[in-house]
């Protein structure tokens, strides 16, 4: 008899369900929270959990059973107990989302030379996206070997939900979604489409805007048929960008996306690199969200990937349409193409995820995008202005000792008062917060494949999307199994720290274990006993 | 009988010997290298081995007998092979440098919220540094704890030398140089001088002047005592910064530095922070720079951290007095300091190291610091001129698809050189090549410490500090085995690829092996056997 529930014991940590600027806290709670086997679906949880004895006491009270007990008889309920060993340093912690990634650029991670974006597309990205043609019927090896690299790796750093580009193949993309389904990740599936002659190579390009929207079909076609329900993986109606469409390409795709039912999910790029922002406004005569918009792109299920270099209108708009942004530090650094400036985006009011944007990001893990949507936000001049005053100023001059880190305000709040009281409130800071960097990564990246009310956080009725995080217990010099990773927890650490350390220098090898919809997709099953 | 060699055999990697702005090309070589386990030093090379069959007649040419051999006989010389396999991607690649790092800070790695220099320091740094304190002759457990832990995982991490800055104590500090001369890291060791009292916290502060410098001496004598030649450990000494020394101590610690014989190393910090700059020039009335050449310890043997906001003027007078700068862009992110104008620095003359800054920087990675020093660098404008041009705007607009990166050139450089062609050689790209941060991890770190004949790449004659990395082969998805890394090698890649992809996502899994003066002092010591 399968258990009924999982019921995972130990530390629990997430960010609160409130917006991102208010995310200046972790969740932190230990006790236990259980699990429906039958729907994956978080069913309740007790905080009063502490110790052994309660958790027999209540499993007596619920008259649960655990599964490999054998007096186990069908009338009673069973369940399978998963721990974070406290002693290890372990924690649950909700499944990363992946909002903008590019699954067969994925063999170029790290290969980039110091090229910017449109001679990296040149170079690097179209040769190797063009060899995952095989035949009209079949994916190449490549593709084979590739897409389950990709879906395995970046389920092994956390990520239970991935938005990827495929190529502009047909047999390949449809074997990316199905990798995805096989192997348990959520995953929304672009078949790449990029029909405009003077913008894309002639080895690698859609014969005609017809081709986009007949070929988009096809994977559309083969996804419903292996996932009906979307429940895993979905379409996404994925014109590469502006300027490698034509007009033609844009309004059909655009009306695919829109008259499906339901509505299918739109990703493209945005705004990436100045050079890019030039030329889709010399070629089009109107700023580049206004481009997206007349051709009916700029939807609720919209993902635009960057938004380095937007106006304050665009930004107007796009929240009024309330497509959502993917924020991809990692490549915008690589690629030289500058720092989206999240603050400024929040305010506006845009829905934010974090993207690996592989391979233009050199890491598949946004563990990695966690960090560096941290570092760059620090390198942000604290200058821009909530309430328009001119040239408002507000030099990043908290740097005055402050007595006030003590207590509930964390030093990130505190500048920002400083800031604030300075400048009579009309100036903010840029810095994102490592919670609030967190909060992208889960419940930002949920609400940008609109599902808030799903993914994102241990909130009882969501999906248990989940990361089991062993920062390891410390052993002494010298004798340290590197395959707990190189964080050193000495013992003395709050949990708000521990977490802190993790975001810093955590990696793969903190990854135990992850569930999608409460099936184990990655890590050592036999963590799954008593 | 010990062996007379260490042959090395399969591919090495370093940076040639070339000014840093010549070192765009990794040099990649593939043969035996040999070294005398007497002294360490690498005695010669031959790149004509490709297979075994080449070995063999290597070492029947040489007339050397491997030592395991058991007709090995006392009048032939005989030698240890040591392989990095071309089949599990492996290379040897030089010891990195670490020319800033604070050892009693290393718990800390990860821990600083999003504060700003001088409040990080009271609300994090102050109150660890201060635990180092123990009894006047013996140092608390937690120094033994720290000190064994951060020389074990920067040596991990493939840091062969590492410029440490103490604690005020004694005890702790001559700990730390015996930790490090036992594990056999090179290393300089500053015990830290800070007797201004309106500056430092009363808890944690020289009594005086004359107190910093006494208890330096005391620093002094222990390591000479245990190190008399300075093979391994040398002392340094470490007046804080300018605001936290008075103006007697600042004196008499560069007397002291400046009359030892030999003269000793002199390391402090420059220019972190805007409110650091203006305190200290409102506090001397003069430049940053100015400050520490009027008291004498502006010298060659000097290694300054940071320099993030340094003046030209300043920049020339540190040239022209031959001190270093340590390069710490993990720290200067994370502590919203800024971003240090590297390629500013070099063109001035000046000699450039890069350091983990531990704990400001989270990471005691130097390869860390390769990766944040590539993408800062790449955030920063390509405004900057080196003919004093007017307000010259080179915008970074080498994003023209570009047909020339094939052949030599790399992307970096045909980048540089549009930018170049469009300004009439006036301005130049600030971005720091994959190659240009290794150099400075390397031969950039060996000059600052004044030992670029001896450290930093494999020449005839230098010591063996060096570290063997292994990518490993290609394990199908879901397979792989965690403790090799997550970086994925195809098999098509070129080697210049592979340690692309070795800088962007490698880490200390990817460490094999560490040697210092041809001694293992990491890794696996099965290795050493043919």
């Amino acid at each position: 008899m399968a258990p009924t529930f999982l019921l995972f014991v130990g530390t629990f940590v997430h960010l609160p369900r409130t917006s991102p600027k208010a995310s200046k806290a972790l969740e932190i709670r230990q006790g236990a929270l259980w699990v429906s086997t039958a729907d994956g679906r978080i069913k309740g949880s007790d905080w009063s959990i502490f110790n052994e004895d309660d958790l027999s006491l209540f499993l007596r009270a619920k008259g649960w059973v655990i599964s490999e007990d054998e007096f186990c008889c069908k009338s009673k309920t069973s369940v399978t107990i998963i721990r974070a060993r406290e002693e290890q340093n372990e924690f649950f912690f909700p499944g990363f989302i992946d909002t903008h990634i590019h699954a067969p650029q994925y063999p170029n991670c790290g290969i980039f030379g110091s090229s910017t974006l449109l001679n990296w597309l040149s170079t690097y990205v179209f040769p190797m996206e063009a060899s995952f043609g095989g035949s009209q019927s079949s994916a190449p090896p490549r593709a084979y070997m590739v897409y389950n690299q990709v879906v395995s790796r970046t389920l092994a750093h956390g990520t239970t939900f991935a938005s990827y580009y495929g190529t502009i193949h047909v047999p390949a993309t449809n074997l990316l979604a199905t990798v995805c389904q096989k192997r348990g990740q959520r995953a929304l599936i672009g078949r790449v489409c990029m029909d405009r002659k003077e913008k894309c190579p002639d080895y690698y390009r859609d014969c005609s805007a017809e081709e986009s929207v007949k070929l988009t079909r096809d994977v559309i076609a083969h996804i419903r048929s292996i996932d009906p329900h979307g429940i895993l993986v979905k379409a996404v109606v994925t014109p590469r960008f502006a300027l490698s469409c034509t007009e033609k390409a844009l309004t059909n795709l655009s009306r695919l996306a829109n008259d499906s039912s339901p509505n299918l999910f739109i990703q493209t790029h945005i705004a990436e690199n100045k050079q890019e922002v030039k030329d889709v406004e010399s070629m089009y005569k109107m700023k580049y969200a206004r481009v997206y918009d007349k051709f009916g792109l700029l939807t609720p299920r919209t993902i635009l990937a960057h938004g380095v270099h937007l106006s304050s209108s665009e930004h107007k708009l796009i929240h009024e349409r309330g497509a959502k942004i993917a924020h991809c530090p990692t490549s915008n650094s690589a690629l030289t193409s500058g720092i989206c400036p999240v603050r400024k985006v929040l305010d506006s009011g845009i829905t934010v995820g974090l993207g690996t944007d592989v391979s233009g990001g050199y890491s598949p893990s946004i563990l990695e995008v966690v960090r560096q949507a941290c570092l760059v936000s620090r390198l942000l001049p604290a200058e821009e202005c909530r309430d328009n005053c001119d040239r408002c100023q507000c030099e990043r001059s908290n740097d005055e000792p402050s007595e006030s880190s003590s207590g509930e305000n964390t030093p990130a709040e505190s500048s920002a008062d400083q800031c604030e009281d300075r400048r009579s409130r009309k100036c903010y800071n840029p810095v994102l917060s490592v919670e609030e960097a967190l909060y992208l990564a889960t419940r930002g990246g949920a609400a940008a494949v609109n599902m808030a009310n799903e993914l994102g956080g241990f909130d009882i009725g969501m999906s248990w999307d989940a990361q089991l995080i062993q920062l390891g217990a410390f052993s002494p010099a010298g004798k340290y199994a590197n395959g707990k990773g190189h964080i050193d927890i000495f013992g003395w650490e709050k949990w708000e720290e521990k977490i802190h350390k993790w975001v810093w220098n955590g990696d793969d090898r903190n990854v135990k274990g992850v569930w999608v919809a409460g099936k184990m997709v990655f890590g050592n099953r036999h963590a799954e006993c008593k």
